[in-house]
């Protein structure tokens, strides 16, 4: 099968496989106290900066929620998008884990402003009204977008006055880096970040989650918050080999390159297609088309895709670290002929 | 001190006390087995029909989370206004102690459309999405607005296709009744709603509020909802005289008609007022505007309000069962001074 | 009906809705903020200590999970005893509503010692354990025995020495210190309890119930924990009112100490009865009982009291502020007719 | 590193690596709905019965919490023996997720027995009191005993009697299956267990746990519980690909064959050392032994290996399937050095 429907539905590069076979031998520690585990916790102050501290977890929903239960008293509440993932994809993991509020507010792309942001910071210590306590963007965000270096920062300056947190939700952080053309840490230390969710699932990981601590005064608890919420991997060299092969030899950056680069070819070449409108930049690996309903209808049986609104027939076209120049035309020449 | 602030500011009626008073002799059996209750029980059969069955709780906030509690399995969802009590005004009580997720859709007036609610039922049976299963309204709203019988009719409807309960919060639903000039029963157990938040709280009790199921099929485990979630009253005969004395003798309709008359008087003195623009439509016993910065400032310290919303300085004033003529005109007179 | 099922049973002493009566006139601030809660809260500095402060509840379960709350991050756990209250009597409400875990510990007597609560903190800073964090004890206890102040101080102290917190339920506080014939001080703040569930509801008040902090440092975000646990009453005064005729004039006092002479009474009498075994030290109102079957089944239909284990015919008899000298003699004729 | 501290301080079997480099080509669905799910899906009614259903879960605790919760209504609790891994060793995370009080029995031996458990099963119905629902066992236990096949029978039937539902925690179930010499169907399925928490990763796999579903009536959520418990794998075709490994070819049997091997190789060398005394009779992978402190300390920093109760010295022993005759005699020797 060939698909744009997630880049999880790709196969793992081979060098993850690669990185697994080599940490296979011998004991050694579990939960996280191996030899694997450490060269991870090195090689992530190398990438964030010294103050960095990495927890690998099971998935992105494991790693959005264990980052929000270290940030969150039971009775305050998180700003986020409509769109945003822990909103909607989550089958609302937060509030039924954490018993968190999400105030989601509404965005024509899936990127908070600073002024949305800061009006949102209502009714301070008023018992009545969840107290929003941290603010989570998405980067890239869940239609594709990126926000740029000094957005993040503002960002983070408008919710540190508001004394809350900045959480980045990063399941496709290496597409961001690879669109804006800067190393991790340059919008997310040095913005002010304070925890991101780190992903590599979906860029080339079996599974290769992480929650990744820039603020160190959140990590005090974080060993049994990662325990109770069931994201402690007990043979967890296999994960931490898995994120050393991301971070080591540009694995992460190689692998977004292509899926990005086949976003814009594939946006290229649709974009002439008549009946069919592109609803979203496209910065990332993703592209969001509104069709015709013959295109849903007959090429999903073929090239696997996802309708993201059925009121609009608004779809989305995922490309992968494996999609190659040759799955796009293809998929290019099915759409053409399912308008036709 | 008399103010426009909560009809939860004015005491209990007289009546009220004289209830209490006059089940305070003898042992009686604990935790709801007393025979006051059991009048209770019986009467609210007679009030909103044969199958309905009542359990008295402690406050409002427990009443929507024992019913909301009562309807929904820990991945499920509400859907409610984005002005809606239970989304804004209990603190984040319906995610931190069921989980649940809100899904707050937003409204001019605080009321759902059927339309609206149709469309809100998305992604059935789609794991990553937490599952609507509840409609949740409020009668009279948080805007002081009331849905007509056939609108309650029309959700219930809608709400019932997509195989979800309808919850009414009722902690005005006697102005409403007032405002509607119908009976209870009118606008809840013939039209279909499930399940109802019942207050009395804010309309002459000292403490009356309960969970009243219409729905007979969602009772089989309150008892145990009910204790779990610490709504549970071990002298529970002093709750259930309140509430009957609330139901005899119409005490309900003639605080609530009062109320609602002198929002009426209050709305029709300050329209005439430069500066001051009436924001929804009066229809309870409530009072929404928009005022200058003087009458806030200069006002609130003789008759306490709550500004609504502190961007656009819309205050909300408020009448209780006991505010006279008098109050209503001496306040008038202060936001007029205020104004000038 | 005269019973010794529960001291809920009992109606509220006269007082008690006459101090309702009293506050039952013209407006007032809600949630708290009204001036009976102040008096309440001035007069709490005097019994308990300058550094108390008291926050009304609606019920015991609800200031127990209230309490345990402000002392518990989500992964910690409580000590406490098997026969605890909130182990085996708020329907699993810690649990449920913080996510707690109970380390609960087996006694003789419903009394942990110190050294039964030293060994039990182990595996300190464990992730895959549940971390102890607060020891709870009854006071008095639910087999109605009674802590010494000594006792109380050495469990303090050892509590204290692993960074944990002591917490008092106090349902039956009252009795308690007329049975150690000490003001409440003597045997909480003076002792170092950090936090007491303090009761009022079993002495003769409708619904009494607060919590009472003796440390500090534990109330930064209790208006919250207090809303979300849906424990705010909106007409906090008539709560107040209650709680604070319950500490003027010794209401308490006179209260509790009818209610433990009458149990001792009705010990005395039994003890002489064959067949009848008392099996717990009489220190309070309550007897335990080991009676034949015949005892059960004649007596309850009567005078209604509980079976505390239907395994050995262990029952608990329950002694109120009202019980009167032929009632407790009524009663014992009842037990031995139904003897014989 | 050689140790005996854990299995999970083991690697993966090659043959597991094996398996997912074999299903690492091509796109191929998401949360599994991909074919090696599929197969894995046929392959667990061909070794479990024609009803079962399996569903790959991250780790042991997921799949006992996710388990436990396609069982429990908010208000339930479960019945367990004091050393239940559930109960000491998930750092609470059954309590914290899904709110459910576990009744913990103490046992000698880490099995509960009928009698036991007919005895937990008390005040039915009664909303003060949480209401077991669930029997969890684990096989093999905690302290390396096991079930009987006529033991789990007769706790099956003590628990439908009691219209409560049988878990079994197969962390370890392939030690069980080998030391009883029986399919794992004969001690499951056939004896009325309703679901199982499926262990490889002790044995051999990477991250290889599942919850199975034997009563088909309970699955009927199952996948919104698993997605908001955050067990979802988006890329299950490796976790699948690890479990069909584990059952095609018995590598479960050959793996666990030589743990329990090694385990009576080590205990009956130690039975002879001085000063050594085995605490609990060794049936599968584990010795449990009380032992000198020197052995503690002079032998932990070679061979890694748990102190299990730091108050006798007891400590666990545990082989692996990798764990050879020469690494056992290595450690018997370390051990002899050190008493003497």
């Amino acid at each position: 099968m060939r698909s744009f429907a997630s880049d999880n539905y790709a196969p793992a590069h081979p060098d993850v496989l690669q990185s697994m076979v080599a940490v296979n031998q011998d004991h050694d520690r579990a939960y996280g106290a191996d030899s694997v585990t450490q060269k991870l916790e090195i090689k992530i102050k190398e990438v964030f900066g010294k103050a960095a501290q990495i927890f690998p977890v099971w998935n992105g929903t494991g790693a959005n929620v264990v980052a929000l239960q270290a940030m969150l008293r039971p009775w305050e509440a998180v700003i986020c998008t409509s769109q945003a993932h822990i909103n909607v994809d989550e089958g609302g993991a937060p509030e039924r884990i954490i018993g968190t509020k999400l105030i989601d507010l509404p965005t024509p792309n899936a990127k908070l402003t600073p002024a949305q942001v800061n009006q949102a910071f209502i009714r301070d210590g008023d018992e009545h009204y969840a107290q929003p306590r941290v603010v989570s963007i998405t980067q890239s965000t869940e239609y594709g977008t990126v926000y740029s270096v000094s957005e993040i920062a503002e960002l983070a300056e408008v919710t540190h006055k508001h004394n809350a947190f900045l959480h980045l939700d990063g399941a496709r952080i290496s597409n961001a880096a690879v669109a804006l053309n800067v190393p991790f840490a340059e919008f997310t230390t040095k913005c002010g970040v304070d925890v991101i969710s780190f992903g590599g699932t979906k860029n080339g990981l079996i599974s290769g989650e992480a929650v990744i601590f820039l603020n160190s005064k959140l990590t005090d608890n974080i060993k049994h918050i990662r325990k109770t919420l069931m994201q402690l991997n007990s043979k967890m060299r296999y994960s931490s080999a898995q994120l050393l092969a991301f971070l080591e030899n540009d694995l992460w950056k190689r692998n977004a390159l292509n899926a990005n680069k086949m976003a814009q070819l594939l946006a290229t070449e649709v974009a002439q297609v008549p009946g069919i409108k592109i609803t979203q930049t496209v910065e990332v690996n993703s592209v969001f088309a509104i069709v015709p309903q013959s295109v849903i209808t007959r090429v999903i049986p073929q090239f696997p895709f996802y309708v993201w609104d059925e009121r609009t027939n608004e779809v989305r076209w995922m490309c992968s670290w494996d999609t190659t120049q040759e799955d796009v035309m293809a998929f290019v020449a099915a759409i053409k002929a399912a308008v036709n």
